[in-house]
């Protein structure tokens, strides 16, 4: 079977496994090598001769049924039900229809000022959003990655949650009771009621808006308070969506210093600061209680506004309360953004906006020109029924147990042997630590490749800096979704890779 | 159980007995009437006690559950478990933590030139999208509602459907292999196929991108393409989420003029147009041919933008093929947008865009800006898997033959019976028609009164007019939802009324 050599080939391009798998299988099929009819290789028999585990082999077919390129039959197995000539068959339509991606002129198309000012996703210092998000997280069989997630999928509770989804299914065709404003109304209460219990936030609900995870609140918000020349005041380093989103709408971007107590106030000329108190992205750092007082102060006499983003405050590992800015809120000027991709499942797209009451009704008008009814409504209704049950309350607290722990495993593995080569920022929260580098630039690059060869990988924080303006070479570990026996087996494999390159 | 007292009040504010049912039990726990602890009545017992079907009492029930109001348990009952006190249990917070409702004082917060700009949606002649585009069809017992609905939910496969999002649900916790880009390879792969097959769209599916709904594709082509001040092409009547669109970014709207033949093309100096030509929205006009061409002869040589909204192309009754703009397309100038919503479920917000080659990054881009990863994954997965295995085809024959029964009953119904009073637009496509005012207007005002009171409604069609520039009264007849001898009654009914008003 010439898949085999075709996997090697699409896997040395694509470096997934089930891609690379699920392509060349295609490959075969639209080429006519594997003709309609033909019986493909059981999963197990695929798994063998590709080297995969066979769950890569059987998501490779399920793409392929999922494309109507396969067909599976019960017991009997998967055979190929795809025609080449199929679209040909169509000749009346053949006849007249264009080719989009052929055969016609490539316009020459003049596009707004906004999207000119839209940074693409990758290349640039500010446009690397989501980066160090990597969802899917195919761990290759001895390589550790302290890779920053959005989520941690292995502590997922993927039978309870299922069970309140299939319940919520059974509903999908009753008449529904959403309100037309575009959120489900007993989610954001079940969340007003976590803001109260959790962040000690007073909510009401009716301004708390649902969005479609928290980036799309940052990219209304930015929307809706910023025009062109308007001065924005940013984090450095922040999270590059946030930058992309403020430089799309033509925002002046004035860069706040962060140390360990978080961001340094100033008096900036601006009427608009993003900020993350409770820890800082993706420094860890804690903004002082004082801090938090001359951010407010400064918004007031202002009158600016504050977009407090409280990505990941559920997790804290040890007791230490960090009051929201939006908590100590008296003037109505901090908006409070939060999100549950992080504590269930990156592709829950989930998010909420917990905003001033002068602000409400226009927030929801923009989010209803996009979407004029909610998307993903029933993974709402079921995240409702998820809290209201406990369930929610459960999976926290569980997640804190390990992940508390795992973070400790880290602290102590990475301060006893990579003392010499990082300068880790100390927390008791998140998912990922944050580490300065002590060393020359070139030499951490050099580090970065002999530790790749050894099986062992990072991100780099080089890419929340924005204009370049890092201090130097930084790191991110993620830690939660790796073992004690694997975070120690990492710090060991970079602690052998610097002895063999430095000598320490 | 004075429920049923604040049931009635209820009742009369808000008409919906779901939304009644629920709040009034709601009030009765939070007031302290209904102490934690109580058992409730069985639905069946509470369905008896109000009036209401026993699914309108379960459903009451499962909201107050998703909010933590009640609790179930098995066989034994619904129970209250609401403390009115609980959130004064949480002293060290409340002493502390600010009640955004209360407590602060409003905000004075200047917002962008953007929001601005955006109409709210509801209130205006242009912002009042989605006014008849109400998913939630609850029908009282003896009213006929020819209201124009999203989808037809009686007529939704909701067994098969339930049976592909179940099989997806098992696949949650599995790692990705969704692109980054946000679009579920897998489907628009399948949507590429289906344009193909059924409108002659020779799609290269790397440049179709999936959208939440169609109005997310919408609002971003208009950000992507309108600058402040740029003139704008749009049909007039039109669907008014597309100009809240355009004049939210900016554009300086040019109504276009619409007669039996769709669009009246014309020079335009401008660089963008909307267009509807396979069933003009909301008239129903059919786009000439010889027209589709002189659009597309306009777009080239002004150096222009068409995007043709195909809302719901589907529904052709009769084969009468239309052939989309977009196959004629030669110089790459047409967008060409789609939907689910309107042959699935109003809920289901799967829409879809092709784009030129030289707008897909951009447009990726900006989806990307709002939605780092793709929401409602799941249902998108489904709905792949759905359509490979032959249910959507299977579901859109049966949809064609009984939607196209009731077409044709409304037809010859409202031809024989409402020929003296509406000028219906003949079609042989969608799920409504649409139908001028023969006579005054304040005799139709009059006729709705009557009318409304017999238990006939339906839908104004001047909120779809810009400017007000209406040609007088008209009305949008939906008839997919409703059965023939529905139909057949509602038509009798307005007869009725009309010849004790006007004699004939």
């Amino acid at each position: 079977m010439d898949v085999i050599l075709a996997y090697n080939r699409y896997l040395g391009e694509h470096g997934r496994k089930t891609e690379a798998l699920y392509r060349s299988l295609r490959e075969g099929i639209v080429n006519g090598e594997l003709t309609a009819g033909t019986k493909l290789p059981p999963s197990r028999k695929l798994a063998e001769l590709c080297d995969v585990s066979r769950g890569v082999a059987t998501q490779a077919y399920d793409m392929l049924y999922a494309e109507g390129f396969v067909r599976m039959e019960g017991g009997s197995g998967t055979f190929v039900c795809y025609h080449p000539a199929e679209l040909g068959t169509h000749a009346e339509h053949t006849a007249t229809g264009t080719t989009a991606a052929q055969d016609c002129r490539s316009a020459d198309i003049a596009v707004s000022e906004w999207a000119m000012r839209l940074e693409p996703v990758q290349g640039s210092h500010v446009g690397v959003a989501n980066a160090g998000y990597q969802d899917t997280l195919i761990l290759e069989a001895d390589v550790i990655d302290y890779e920053v997630t959005s989520s941690v999928p292995e502590l997922f509770p993927a039978e309870e949650w299922k069970k309140v989804m299939y319940a919520e299914m059974r509903e999908t065709i009753r008449p529904q009771h959403e309100q037309p404003t575009g959120e489900y109304r007993p989610l954001s209460e079940a969340i007003a009621r976590e803001l109260a219990r959790e962040r000690g936030i007073h909510a009401d609900a009716s301004q708390l808006i649902i969005t479609n995870g928290s980036m799309q609140a940052i990219a209304l918000l930015a929307m809706l308070l910023v025009s062109p020349g308007d001065g924005v005041v940013l984090e450095n380093p922040t999270y590059p969506g946030i930058a992309r989103a403020v430089q799309a709408a033509g925002g002046r971007i004035i860069t706040a210093d962060v140390d360990e107590r978080g961001i340094v106030p100033a008096d900036w000329q601006a009427k608009l600061l993003f900020v993350t108190p409770t820890r800082q992205f993706p420094t860890g750092a804690v903004l002082s209680a004082e801090r938090r007082k001359e951010l407010l102060e400064w918004a007031n006499r202002r009158g600016a506004v504050i977009i407090e983003d409280d990505y990941d405050s559920t997790f804290r590992w040890r007791v230490r309360p960090v009051e929201p800015l939006k908590a100590l809120d008296r003037e109505d000027r901090v908006i409070y953004v939060g999100t549950f991709s992080k504590t269930m499942l990156g592709e829950l797209r989930i998010g909420y906006t917990l905003l001033p009451k002068a602000l409400t009704e226009l927030f929801r008008r923009a989010k209803m020109l996009f979407e004029p009814m909610p998307s993903g409504l029933i993974e709402q209704r079921a995240l409702a029924a998820f809290i209201a049950g406990g369930g929610y309350e459960r999976h926290l607290r569980r997640m804190r147990r390990i992940c508390g722990r795992r973070l400790n495993d880290l602290r102590e593995a990475a301060g006893s042997k990579l003392g010499k080569l990082f300068q880790f920022v100390d927390t008791d929260a998140g998912l990922h630590m944050y580490a300065k580098w002590l060393g020359e630039p070139a030499d951490y690059e050099r580090l970065k490749a002999v530790c790749s060869e050894a099986g062992v990988r990072w991100s780099d924080g080089k890419r929340y800096w924005l204009n370049g303006k890092s201090e130097g070479e930084c790191a991110l570990f993620g830690f939660a979704h790796l073992t004690e026996s694997q975070i120690e087996e990492g710090v060991s494999r970079i602690e052998t890779a610097a002895l063999k390159l430095f000598g320490y």
